[in-house]
This record gives structure tokens, C-alpha cells and sequence, in this order.
């Protein structure tokens, strides 16, 4: 096929995957699982990264929108980055105390996030979206929790669905489910349960999966920001997954508004593992009183990444440039649709964007096209968001235009079939 | 006082840590707080570390026997390990796929671990633990988990207390509690819920803080295997803080048994971030239907560090010298309290001693004891148990045996008033 690398081979990846399935449970696990891409098309193995690119295990070199799946910001191995850690991990990392960087870190956060007051630095991006449940609980006294239906926020028993293994109905007792966007829905489940609810909990935009992205609506925060005052709800964001794309200060900063407490990870430390929770003043207090921590949770060297790579998207023009990279890619990509006679929807803020043919029924047309975009060199992925980073310049960007040509080419046949009348 | 270094100060710890206090609650929260130790007599921040001793902040130095409270197992900056690493990094660590170190750990875990078929990568021992929780509810399609009071297994929600913050009563609505060695409760409890119980979990011996540490009875974890399989119950060992101290095949091979699902972390990155949950074939399956994920998961650097570490606890004297460090460190300290007419309790493991004077009715001689020794260079924890690691040899030993020596002169005026009659 046209612009297909000759020969297209990711025999060493199924290689690899059949002695993994042998040894872990689905052989790849959780959201790198091979069964959320499309098999035959993508690798289940890497082998090296610079910059916006990656090497699988069979050689194929990928320009990559999915960096990581978010953490990847300013570019994999990045010197300054990578420098700051080596130093640290020089001096030390895991030990009895932290080092000072830590107060560097917290204090930098606190400057450059304006509803950060403190800080508390845990791993995961989960363990920050639980940790904001426990301070919104200890601060008010009360038990449930709002979320919206469909927002991701970890893999915690409160966050998965019951249909997944191991989930009980009593992990979702104090739960309550409003929709995206819908202040009226949320209006009305905080005034029937008026002195019940400690927090409401949600993304700053809907980063939906096997769907379009939903921004939020006009005056939806403004809306919620008020509710949450008159009725002495927590309210927090789950900026793991856009903090830092879309705004230096944090998500809500860039839509206007400021959330009691505010969950970071990923983008934080360049692909070093660190998470944060970051609140207002007035939460300080019930923050103290959760008993939080873990054996790496201290550790020196993710808080140096993190500190450089904040710096980093601060003091250079990264966060304008991955914008504009993602905005020529998008624009690229929807007239390269209406040339090609197939409408489609890029949905997201410029350094998140998500591609779906409009009138795709069942995605199998976004499937097809993405796969055949990576099988040509640029990783798209067919059913999450894709991330753009620091390191995307406009030749990458024309680059994989290239490779969304022969997509669109390849989908053509199929599009009649598929496409909903 | 004779021995202590002149002049000890903790100046820059201080200076660090009001900063601290100002942007993060409680400056230092979780097990490395000041409040957990004796306030004036350790260090809140450190600066670097080697092999089995760290400087802290005001350039004081100590041979360490908390070793990042159990991750560090070969020494701090082992380079070996630390080689590894730089070679990942610098090839690939956080991507959009696994690198190939994580089907070689795997094959490798379970080829020391008897009781391993399969692993799960994850990053906070508690990641772990919930884990095996769910995976236990997915096999049998029951809700109830018995566990033992006073067990540590990280921060979730079901593993805190009541007493602290945000913590709900529907947090705990589906554990059982049992006190530990107590093979009669688990008994009863076992059939009077006969049915609805999915795991028993439990730390492979009761490493206590507070309290002396309580080695496993005679035949309990034989009774507890034979109950567990009578009764169709998942047997979780959480191996977190014990796994790889006592036996390289985990500690359940040192008491003589083979639980279904074992929990590890700390030991096996000596200090890089990643904890697993291994299991037996049959539950498999189960552990397949939990959807389970992280964003730094996948992370190869860590995997890399884990690799090494285990190769290294296999193919040195790496457990044997830690056993004999600490054999011979706990002779010293027991032989020390005789001729100063003080009975001390050394509990726990070789490799995880815990010290408290046996007579003492508040801690408060513990607490005097461990600061002194503490000021004078090595650093005994006066709540939590020790760690030993590869790196202390018997001239460590023997210095920190001359700082004990002090300590318990220091006790000597307290101890009248403060011991138990």
C-alpha cells in the first residue's frame, strides 16, 4: 500500500506479548492493553524515544500523539529535564526525608497555580483524586460525593464502574452521578441532598473516551463555582489528564474560574512519577488531618523533573507551541476530510485534540484510519484523546499530514457503508 | 554530652521545613512527619546518601537503619542498580507501551517466587493490596475481606482507620476484623460468614509500630491455608514491607506456605518506584477481568532497577549479610541492655529488628534511647521497625553499637521512674 513501510512487521512485539501473556494477566494490562488500539496495526513494545518520536522493538519509528498518554510534555528525554534528575538521583531520591527540593517544588506550584495555596505530592493521579474526596469529606463533615458520569479520575474502587471485576455497590454508596455540562441536573442533586455532599468532583473539560470531547459549556463553571459556594461544596478538578496543556496556572484558569482543590499529575513531571493535589487555604486544615502517604511518595528525583519541567513550560513559549502544532494538525486534518469528501470532528482544546469521522456509526471508520495513519508513521490513536508536546515543530506536523493522506485514502472504500445517513 | 558531635544542629532542617509548613499541610506529612519521630533530635530533610548511610541537610551524617523505610535494600546509589537505570532511560522509561524489561521481570519474578504464576505491575504497595482485594472479589463473586487489626496496607480509604480524615463507615462496611495469630477468631469469623468472605489478608508477621513486633505462632499460617482452602477464601500475604528481607521467594517461603495472591513493593526497585501483585494460575482469570492502570505504570526505568535488585539478592550474599548485620547488631544492643541493667526486646526479623525497652511503659525510654543513638549517628526509629541492607557491614555495626552505648547511658536516669514495675 501506498507511503506503507516495506516490510511493516511487528513480529518482535507479538513475540514479546506472547511471553508476556504467559506471565501478566492480558499479557498488557489497563490502558496500554493491545485490545484498545487496533490489533495488527499498532506495537505492543517500544524500544526508544527522543523527542516527539519513538523506535518499537521491530524497528518502526512513530511520530507520537499520544506522548506517553499525557505525561510526555516538553518531549521524551528531554536535556534539562533529564539533567535536573540525574543530579538529583546523584545526591539522592528515595531515602528517610525528603530533600529540599520538595519546598522548591511546592513553592513554585503555589506561584504559578492561582487556587494553589499548598501542595501535597503523592504518585499516581488516582491517589491525588482520592485524597481530594478525603479533604472535601474532613473539611465539611459531610459523605458523598458528585461526579459526572463518564469522567475518568483513576482506578480506585470509587472510580471504576461495576462491571468491571471486584467492584462492589457498596465502593459507589456515597456516589451521586450528574452528565456533562448539565448545571440543572447538578443543581438538583445538590439541592435534594442539601448538607450531605462534601465535594463534586469533575475533569475541567469532558475528555471522553470512544467519543467526541465536550468543552464546557458557557457558564457552566461560573454556574457551578456558585453552586459549590451556597452550599458548601468542595469543588474539585481533576486536571490529571489536561493540566498544564491547556494553561501554565491550571485547566480552570483557562476557563475562568477557581476550584477549592485541583488534581495534577502527568504533564507535571515529563513522564516522572509524581501527582499532586493542590488546594485553597481554607482546606489546609481538613488536608492535615488526612493520614496519606507512600514509600516513594518523598522520592527526590521525580520532584527535580517536575520542577524543571515546570520551568521549562514557564520560561519558553512550549505551551504556544504545542497549541500551535496541534492547531495545524487539526486544521490540516479536517480539510484534508472535506477534500477527500468525509467530514470530521476534531474535538478538545489545540494540544488535546481527538479525530472521529463525523458520520462514523461505530467508529470503525476512526479505527481504520488511525491505524493505517500509525501503520505509515504517526501514532493516532483511534478511541482516546491524543496529546501534543513541546517537541511537535511544523515539519513533524507536515510529516504526519503525509500519513493522514493515505489514511483518508484508505477509509474511502468503507466510508459509504459506515458512515450514519 | 560524651560523643555527640559538636555542635549538632538541625538548623537548615528547621529553616526548610517552616518554609514547608507554609505550602504543604504538616511541611512533611504521612511516615516521614517530625511528629512520628522525637522532635529535636532528627533530621527533617536530607541531602545525599551511599551505600548504608545518608547526610542530611546540616551536614550530619548517619548510618541509616530505616533505608527509605524499606526500599533500600542493597545500599543507596547501588551501581549496579543505578546502572541499569541510566541505560533504560536513556533508551526508553515512560512510553506509550511497556519496554521489553517487563516481560523479563515478570518471567524473572516468576521464576524466584514459588508462589507466583503471574505479576502486575503497579507503583505504591498500596496499589497493590487494593488490588489483590478486587481480584479476590472477581474470582469467588464474594464481597467480604477479613483482615487483621493493626495491619498496615497503605492509605486507601479501607485501610484507615476511622479516627482519620475523610474516612467514611461505608469505607469499612465490607471487612472483617480478626486479631493476628488468632487462628480460633479467623475461624469463627470465617463461618459465621461462611460464603460471603472473597480474601483473609494479612503481612506475612505482624510488623507492628508502637508495639513489639510478633512473629507468625506455631502452625498459624498452616491453619490459615487449610481454612482458606476448606472454605473457598483468596489468601492475600501483603509482602509489601517484608518481601525480599526474609527470603527471596517471598516471606511466606520462610514461614513454609503458599498464599493465592502476594503484594510486594519497597525492596524489589531498592528505592525506584514499583510495587507488584503476583498470584497463583487460578486466579488469573480474575485478575484479567480488573480493569487496573496507571499513567507512570508501565515505566521501564523502575523495571530495569527491579530486575537488577532481585538478580543481585539471588546471585550475592546480599540476604545473608543483612541477616548477619542485623543478628549481630541485635545481639549487641540485647547484650548492652544487660550490662546497663536494662532489658531491651529486639522483635521481628534479622534483616527488620525493632527495639524497646521491655519495661517501658510509654515509650518514652525508647524514645530517649533511639534520639541519642540518633544524634550520635545512626539512625534508630523509636516507633517503627528497622530495616537492614546489604551495604551495612559489621565496622557499621560496630560504630552504631558505640552510639548505642551512649544512648543507654543517656537512658539510665529515666529508667527508674519510667519502667514498668
Amino acid at each position: 500500500m501506498s507511503g506503507e513501510r516495506e516490510p511493516y512487521r511487528f513480529d518482535r512485539s507479538q513475540e514479546l506479548f506472547a511471553r508476556a501473556a504467559a506471565v501478566i494477566p492480558r499479557g498488557i494490562y489497563g490502558h496500554l492493553s493491545p485490545v484498545l488500539t487496533v490489533p495488527g496495526s499498532f506495537p505492543y513494545f517500544a524500544a526508544r524515544a527522543s523527542g516527539c518520536r519513538y523506535t518499537d522493538v521491530d524497528g518502526n519509528e512513530f511520530i507520537d500523539y499520544m506522548c506517553g498518554y499525557g505525561p510526555i510534555v516538553l518531549g521524551y528525554r528531554h536535556p534539562a529535564v533529564e539533567q535536573a534528575v540525574a543530579d538529583q538521583v546523584a545526591a539522592l531520591d528515595c531515602a528517610n526525608h525528603p530533600a529540599p527540593v520538595m519546598v522548591e517544588l511546592a513553592e513554585l506550584m503555589v506561584e504559578l497555580i492561582p487556587a494553589a495555596d499548598w501542595v501535597v505530592f503523592v504518585k499516581n493521579g488516582g491517589d491525588a483524586t482520592t485524597f481530594s474526596l478525603l479533604v472535601a469529606r474532613a473539611h465539611t463533615g459531610r459523605k458523598k460525593i458528585i461526579r459526572v458520569r463518564g469522567h475518568y479520575h483513576g482506578v480506585a474502587p470509587w472510580c471504576t464502574s461495576l462491571g468491571h471485576g471486584g467492584i462492589t455497590p457498596e465502593d459507589h454508596l456515597n456516589l451521586l452521578l450528574v452528565e456533562w455540562n448539565d448545571l440543572d441536573g447538578l443543581q438538583a442533586v445538590a439541592r435534594r441532598h442539601r448538607g450531605e455532599i462534601a465535594g463534586f468532583i469533575a475533569t475541567p473539560y469532558h475528555h471522553a473516551t470512544f467519543a467526541d470531547q465536550v468543552m464546557p459549556a458557557p457558564g457552566y463553571w461560573q454556574g457551578v463555582v456558585e453552586l459549590c459556594r451556597t452550599e458548601g461544596i468542595v469543588l474539585i478538578v481533576d486536571d490529571v489528564r489536561a493540566g498544564f496543556r491547556l494553561h501554565l496556572g491550571g485547566s480552570a484558569e483557562h476557563f475562568g474560574f477557581r476550584p477549592d482543590l485541583t488534581c495534577f499529575g502527568k504533564a507535571m513531571g515529563n513522564g516522572h512519577p509524581i501527582s499532586a493535589c493542590v488546594g485553597r487555604r481554607e482546606l489546609m486544615a481538613a488536608a492535615s488531618r488526612v493520614f496519606y502517604t507512600g514509600s516513594y511518595w518523598f522520592a527526590a528525583a521525580p520532584m527535580a523533573a517536575a520542577v524543571t519541567t515546570l520551568k521549562e513550560l514557564r520560561d519558553t513559549d512550549a505551551l504556544a507551541r504545542m497549541r500551535a502544532a496541534g492547531r495545524e494538525l487539526a486544521a490540516g486534518l479536517r480539510e484534508m476530510g472535506v477534500r477527500h469528501g468525509m467530514e470530521v470532528t476534531v474535538s478538545g482544546p489545540e494540544a488535546m485534540p481527538y479525530l472521529r469521522f463525523t458520520a462514523d456509526r461505530d467508529l470503525y471508520l476512526t479505527q481504520i484510519f488511525c491505524a493505517e495513519v500509525t501503520r505509515r508513521g504517526s501514532f493516532f490513536h483511534p478511541h482516546h484523546n491524543w496529546f501534543l508536546c513541546a517537541a511537535h515543530d511544523r515539519g513533524d506536523v507536515a510529516e504526519t499530514l503525509t500519513h493522514a493522506e493515505e489514511g483518508f485514502k484508505a477509509v474511502r472504500g468503507s466510508y459509504a457503508r459506515h458512515a450514519r445517513q
